[in-house]
């Protein structure tokens, strides 16, 4: 059983700094990787729409045969963790649970800032999380749609870049948060840009750390760590996406220094 | 028969300033839209993948009982037209033939420009179209994939939209191209900045006048023009979604001046 993969999915390709901060955290693991590349992006559908899709992958995921789920998406964290857990038998993990635990370890102020899709930020999660950890906490969210778009069209260090950040971490002007979810998987692509506009008193939060540490926990707590040695020959990452891979592989090499060129196309509505 | 409604579809709600020019042209019809929210943008998406979507949305339409189908969708007429023609059984429109046609008796100097998604681009139709009207023609594509972005966020009249219209336009520097076509549904909203950009010798082809006039001529030809009034009382506009209505009905706000409170949802998978 521990030797099994641990599955991870996204709509596209920001779940790949998850995958990144998995693969540096347990690097003993296989993983599979699914990206929903034929119906992304994910933050702007509603919840509905988003828990089909999910569970539908969840479905696939499970036959290639995992042994655990990481939902490496702000946006299916927030809308559909809850179904995946309620439907299917084995370990899940999001990101938006570990993202505000650190969040709520971090401020000093007890006042948090979130910057997500439009999706994430109505859904409300983060609140309910870090209400849960500390009642005094205050949160003010603002969905920032345009960062994704830049990120994928590789404008990482770009002036437009900085002038919508500016724009929109302009929201938190007014309040003093001294702790700042980047509540999507794209946006410490450009961590960088987002630092130096909030300002250098503003700790970002980048819930793909904590994602792959709580991985890290919960297999040791279940007794699902890999601890035999992946054979040299094995290919240990396997990459699916719903759409022709071109794409993926090529928007993915802005956020992985790993080559995917075996990334194979499935049917994801069959599922 | 004339007295059934033209199905118009789109992968969301670019394909509203198609419906906008046909209403202007036909007021006297009825119209069934389709946006394809829960699966849009079809820009960065395969052609196998846009056809199977599109025929999916043409089978909904048949269920609707149209007479006539406008692809209001560059992508999907890029890509699905031959595939919808050749399955289906009614009159077709795409908005990529007009559109190659208005540029091909525009141009002087024969060369022209487009911009659109990079599916549009990349699938090399416009060039085939322009080849067939005019051999001596020469096009230089770009795709502009942010524009669909800055659109969708209400970017209109905005630096950031001029600073990156400026660098995709700066594709055609070293050209003597005398007219753009915007060749994708989203681009007439931004159609200023882009005309201030490119100079104004540059003749903007806007595809969506001429996609009603060929829909207007070809209804005329097979005797489908609807003759009869419309009750005043008849809702002669209906909208569906494949998402939860509220994002589109707030996105369709800046692209028509129309309420469409009553769009509903539907599940196309089904189709």
């Amino acid at each position: 059983m521990s030797r099994r993969p641990i599955g991870v999915f996204d709509s596209g390709v920001g779940g790949l700094t998850v995958l990144k901060e998995l693969i540096r955290r347990l690097p003993n693991e296989r993983y599979v990787y699914f990206g929903d590349m034929a119906r992304a992006p994910y933050g702007t559908k509603s919840k509905a729409t988003v828990t089909r899709y999910s569970k539908q992958i969840v479905r696939f995921l499970l036959s290639r045969n995992i042994k655990a789920i990481v939902v490496a998406c702000n946006t299916a964290s927030a809308m559909a963790l809850d179904a995946i857990e309620g439907e299917f038998d084995l370990p899940v993990i999001g990101v938006v649970k570990p993202g505000a635990k650190t969040a709520a370890d971090t401020t000093k102020t007890g006042h948090i800032g979130l910057i997500g899709t439009e999706a994430t930020i109505t859904s409300g999660i983060y609140e309910s999380y870090l209400q849960g950890y500390r009642p005094d906490i205050s949160l003010v969210g603002k969905a920032c749609p345009l960062f994704v778009s830049l990120v994928e069209e590789g404008c990482i260090e770009d002036p437009v870049t900085t002038e919508i950040a500016k724009r929109y971490i302009s929201a938190f002007r007014d309040t003093d948060i001294d702790t700042l979810i980047m509540g999507c998987t794209h946006f410490p692509m450009i961590e960088d840009t987002i630092q130096r506009v909030a300002g250098e008193h503003v700790h970002l939060v980048n819930p793909a750390y904590e994602t792959a540490r709580s991985t890290q926990e919960l297999l040791q707590e279940k007794d699902l760590l890999n601890t035999e040695d992946i054979p040299v020959h094995e290919e240990a990452y396997k990459f699916y996406v719903s759409d022709a891979p071109d794409r993926f592989r090529r928007v993915a090499n802005i956020f992985l220094p790993l080559s995917i060129n075996g990334a194979k196309q499935i049917s994801i509505e069959e599922y």
